[in-house]
């Protein structure tokens, strides 16, 4: 398999991890983010991913895009160790957490968003921070308050071990440390953040050891 | 079945689409979306969504949240008619192109972006304008490529029945008609559009016919 990937993506984080934690082997191809509008123009990837973003995995000349639905199709054709264990209730919990992640946190507070607010809005350094910080404590008090009230939880979002819920936590809450925000005020975020990072398919795959990431 | 729903929101939407699609009666309860910021502020509410968003499924004491993960979650315990049939390859694609329009379109165009942008940001309505149609046009533009281009791609995104890439699609484009756009540029999707808007599940679901909304 081969993963068009940048290390500035946390899209392209999860499905790193996913492959990883799967022991799946596969070359990667990195591409530039163009600060301006948060989009790779690079035309001959454009063919492969019209929308221009990363990730997206090749297997033989298929193409798969948008990480949840990568994830969702490596688990199917490569289940073992699973990313969606259990019943279909335990499933529906592991995704809707997924999801508060995928869409409710990180669109907004991605490289897209941000370039348009910079370019198009005029809106400087503490309007940025301002606005990222909007929406991260708004969905991780959210996501919070789901984990911490929940039997299921551990030191993983559900059950004993890692899955596509931990994988899409911890790509969002790498990227708020490096804002230099602390975690204090969601600590069973922090605790399975920190759970997470111990295991080499969480840490080994980060975007600080990727080859196409200058202060690697 | 329970479901907690708002006519403004996309994501309630589509998990009408579903229900009804696959025959699954239910009752709904309404709430009022806060238009300064987005968010449903009920007190109640927020102790079944801590997130104040919409929807929620309730079945028993359960209550699963997230657009996709209950499309997902009724996949699998109801699955005629289904909304993602075929191959881990064609689930894959219905997936992927769902993905596409709830991570990267709706959450950037709906009313919670737009609250922030016109309280916090003290953006008017042409600015509001631009943001939602910079972000319409650019996804489903990607959209568009990935349909027209695809040989699984019918009257419907993939294969010959309504999918979750469909429910996903017309949850999304119904809005953007509403904002009296036009859909020339995309043929495809105004194809597949007008044929979901025929079917029953599609048609009688939507925002305009819900008992909350003012102008129904």
């Amino acid at each position: 398999m081969k993963l068009y990937t940048s290390y500035r993506s946390d899209a392209a984080y999860r499905v790193r991890i996913a492959l990883t934690f799967k022991g799946l082997p596969h070359e990667s191809e990195y591409f530039d983010v163009d600060d301006r509008d948060g989009l790779i123009h690079d035309p001959d990837y454009r063919e492969i991913n019209p929308q221009g973003v990363v990730p997206t995995l090749g297997e033989g000349y298929r193409r798969y895009r948008q990480s949840i639905a990568i994830m969702e199709y490596l688990e199917e054709c490569y289940p073992t160790p699973p990313i969606l264990p259990g019943s279909s209730r335990d499933r529906e919990r592991i995704r809707s957490l997924s999801q508060l992640i995928v869409s409710d946190i990180a669109p907004l507070t991605g490289p897209r968003a941000l370039a348009y607010l910079k370019t198009s809005l005029g809106l400087d350094e503490e309007g940025c921070k301002s606005w990222i910080w909007y929406w991260s404590e708004q969905g991780l008090a959210a996501l919070e308050s789901l984990l911490k009230d929940n039997p299921a939880t551990t030191n993983y979002c559900h059950g004993d071990l890692p899955t596509m819920a931990d994988i899409c936590l911890v790509s969002q809450v790498h990227g708020f440390e490096q804002h230099g925000w602390r975690l204090e005020t969601f600590p069973t975020i922090e605790r399975i953040y920190r759970t997470c990072m111990e295991l080499d398919a969480f840490r080994t795959t980060a975007p600080e050891f990727q080859p196409d990431n200058p202060s690697a």
